[in-house]
């Protein structure tokens, strides 16, 4: 099994929305360098999700693990992401693909917001 | 002064997205049980930036801290939100409105997410 991380965002078309998630993935790499992280977008940016998962298959990797980056569990990730996912299972019968709830849905995330609202952070 | 603390977030035609901001919400009350914590959405959710600033106005705010709930500074932050600040302090002459940065932005939250995405939270 050879595991890659997806991390799945809106996307926006203001440039450098996606720096917050290239500062996500660039912590992710660093602590687990063995493991490939890939970006993809909703909309306005790209890879999309199906793209990504074509680069992180064509890297070698049989275990997908998406990681909604949304600060919810909205109607993008409970609607179109399975869409998605079920259109990659289609292209990549082999490939094991886990998703995962959304990050804004933990409470490590929701600590982290509140320090940060309180300037404790 | 009397500060009041405005948490605005985009907003989803899925009502169960709001959960998190008000997880959000609560946890910030919890620490600070002195100072009022209003939402506000950008849409498809009630009330607007503009009303919450109202609700905390009329509740007795002088001091509105604004923190934009979002993974990261965009269009919306980056333009929408200076248009309603300005309205609302057309409309509050006396009150002082300070803008923080997209919670996204934070170092303390990208760490929280990079954990969680590692199993490490």
């Amino acid at each position: 099994m050879s595991r890659a991380i997806v991390l799945f965002a809106h996307g926006a078309r203001d440039p450098e929305w996606a720096r917050p998630m290239q500062r996500l993935a660039e912590s992710v790499r660093a602590a687990e360098p063995g493991v490939p992280v890939f970006t993809a977008f909703l909309e306005f940016m790209t890879p999309d999700l199906p793209g990504a998962a074509e680069q992180a298959v064509q890297a070698g990797a049989t275990e997908l693990i998406v990681v909604p980056v949304f600060l919810a569990q909205g109607g993008h990730v409970r609607r179109d992401v399975p869409v998605m996912l079920a259109r990659i299972r289609e292209r990549h019968a082999g490939v094991r693909i886990e998703l995962r709830d959304a990050l804004g849905e933990s409470q490590a995330v929701i600590d982290a917001m509140a320090k940060v609202v309180l300037g404790k952070a």
